[in-house]
């Protein structure tokens, strides 16, 4: 029971043949059983989620649930504040830090009569050194990062949905690695207060097994506490909308593809040619001028990203190294130090090549469904050391754009995902191609 | 002396015939003498500003200061984090509270040298009820809000600048109010971080006696820490542009003309006719259609401001509420009831006003030098009970543009501001004209 979808769970609730609490503890089940090996969580706030739980239950049996996902577990990563429990940001400096207060997304979620069952493992900061957690498919390979925990938790059966965060590759990476559903909104469509940092690729995101789940949760929240300030709230509706046969898709190489393995690209090709065989036209960087010119326009979308993101660690990172410099990283003070050393000047000149690439994104918006690539450049690789490669998902984190992860390939045994990505604020468009898609995998 | 321009301090300090030091103790006189009446600070930090001055003194000795506002003494609105001081947002709420971190702003200032005498008095979340604070030309009369005690702290000879921020009104009125330089600069030109909250109206500005100060300020932070993440960060330069007489200025009425008392009326029009005396073409809604249209497009500015500011209390506001609710004021928890009852449909399409607002100021920005109107209805209006009337400082607020209140009217012996109106990110062709018109004093 614990792998159900929550929206087959919310039908029990509705029949009566499931209760919120019984659901959890299938939940709580599969966490003991599975959480020594896979070490998904930091905190678990088992008797607070319980109670949550029953009270959830006499809503339903009063048939007035708070909304759709009215006793939905859900883990969240540790860079996100909540009331109830530390937020260590994967950081010893912040070793039983509380800043007292629910961040957004966990206000709404508590709104909402969803249950916080515990805070899922982050890298530090959200950035590279990696925590204890281990893939599910497979304990000596990583589950990806810097979302570790709140992918890891998901695939594992241990909760139907996260909430992640991605600035570079934080949310599809280890949805692809972890072969579960990755959902990284628009820029600014989830409201980011109290995670911590205010990057300006950050994005709140969901990790679940089905795309009702997360657009659910991306629906509740942005109904309970908007967006960004200044930003639209996420418009993709309470549900996806109902699948749809893409026209045209825009297959992209990204920098990824030349340093992706062998049997991945020949999965990644035999996929396009089930779309092919579906009869989806299919246009690339070779066909497609406009396409050739986004391929150009988000080459080194790493170093762009990661510059980008330097310049913004001015503040709080700089201040934090100035207070508590032994207790970060090495990679992490040699980020700050890079940010230091560059000047509003050069931080500008990459804003401005940023904004050009989502004007050429745009350039396809009128006759394309959406672009498609691969969710990471193969299969989670061995090692908890590291959290892989990011450089398939750095082109949507530069785009600011909608995109998904969709557990659609296999690798080796391993889960390896196809990535969608849409156009700005456009979710509900993109469910329905996501939809499609996520079909074919019967 | 503690009337004195940080500037000209400066000189002194380079001279060899001031200190840092002797400049702070002038200052600290001038708070024991005025503070008893005006109660501009929440709390001082005396001891840790002589330690920071005489550090300062060392290295001007040395001929190695830190930066050009190294040994100002500044205070900080209460609502910015300090890691040396409480911050209490005017609320009983957050008594004694402390972050423990310096914002970004109070990073930047303390790593420019400058320091930070103490923490000014806010209205309650930089709302709408007052502090304690007194307007220094008359007891009896509000120095304006939300920034209170940082303007107050200024006009009183206090400090030569103080840090504040504006939504609304609150740092241009308070300016206007004080007979003071109040500068807002352009949405997202200075970091933000550890201020509280995000309205995306929010802006830290300066509170100065001179132009040059102001700019110094604002220069050094954003060298620093730059702007809000994704956004470009204060280009004006480490100095004001050299004074240019504008070629033409777009007079603007605002709602606020409607409600601004007769002789404050004759003194602006006693203002515009010294600019067209000296040759400045000035346009208004009756000569120009694009400034017939800009009236329009802000014409309601504070309720679209106030809408766009209740939806984004839904965080940190709602969460706060639920928690803190019986500590919090009757205006804000009606502000966050109405924030709640509002859809994302009802905040995306007030957005878009906005935004609209904003092209057809940029419709102007091809021959007009700036724009210009009152700085506030009035002269400071009698009681303490409410900070006045933010009528004004809307259209700046909700354009996003930079804009000055300069001290350059007397009505009824207390001083009125004249606002001057720039376009985005051109702080620096501002300041030509501000410096120019600023000269119109002598």
């Amino acid at each position: 029971m614990a792998k159900l979808d929550f929206s087959s769970a919310r039908q029990g609730f509705r029949a009566g043949t499931l209760t919120p609490r019984k659901f959890l503890e299938s939940c709580l089940k599969q966490i003991d059983r599975r959480e020594p090996t896979v070490r998904a969580f930091v905190t678990l706030g088992i008797e607070g989620a319980r109670k949550a739980a029953d009270a959830s239950d006499k809503r339903w049996k009063a048939r007035k649930p708070l909304s759709s996902i009215d006793g939905m577990p859900i883990a969240i990563k540790d860079i996100i504040e909540t009331v109830d429990m530390p937020t260590e940001f994967g950081s010893p400096v912040f070793k039983g830090w509380s800043g007292g207060r629910d961040s957004a997304c966990a206000y709404a979620i508590r709104q909402a009569g969803a249950i916080i069952v515990g805070k899922a493992v982050t890298t530090e900061f959200a950035g590279a050194p990696p925590g204890p957690t281990t893939n599910p498919h497979d304990p000596k390979r990583t589950p990806g990062g810097s979302s570790s925990g709140s992918a890891a938790a998901v695939a594992a059966g241990m909760v139907p949905v996260a909430i992640g965060t991605q600035v570079g590759g934080s949310v599809l990476r280890p949805a692809s690695f972890c072969g579960i559903v990755g959902f990284k909104p628009t820029f600014g469509a989830l409201n980011r207060g109290g995670i911590g940092d205010q990057f300006s690729q950050n994005c709140i995101g969901t990790l679940s097994r089905s795309l009702e789940d997360a657009w659910a949760v991306a629906h509740e929240i942005a109904m309970r506490v908007g967006g960004d300030p200044g930003f639209p709230p996420f418009a993709g509706g309470a549900a996806p909308a109902a699948p749809r046969k893409p026209d045209v898709l825009a297959v992209l190489e990204t920098d990824g593809w030349a340093v992706t393995d062998p049997p991945s690209k020949r999965a990644f090709e035999s996929f396009l040619k089930k779309l092919r065989n579906a009869g989806v036209t299919l246009i690339d960087r070779r066909s497609s001028k406009r396409v050739a010119d986004l391929e150009s326009a988000i080459a080194g979308a790493s170093d762009l990203s990661l510059g980008i993101n330097d310049y913004e660690k001015l503040w709080p990172f700089a201040e934090l190294d100035l207070r508590e410099g032994r207790g970060l990283s090495e990679g992490l003070r040699r980020g700050i130090a890079n940010g230091r050393r560059m000047t509003p000047d050069e931080y500008v000149a990459l804003l401005a090549r940023r904004d050009h690439a989502r004007d050429v994104l745009m350039s396809l918006a009128g006759d394309v469904d959406a672009c498609v690539t691969l969710g990471s450049a193969g299969p989670a690789p061995l090692g908890i050391g590291s959290t892989g490669n990011a450089v398939f998902n750095m082109p949507a984190s530069m785009l600011r754009n909608p995109a998904l992860s969709l557990p659609l390939l296999k690798v080796g045994g391993l889960p390896l995902g196809v990535q969608l990505l849409g156009f700005p604020n456009r979710e509900r468009q993109l469910s329905a191609t996501a939809g499609w898609v996520f079909g074919l995998r019967r």
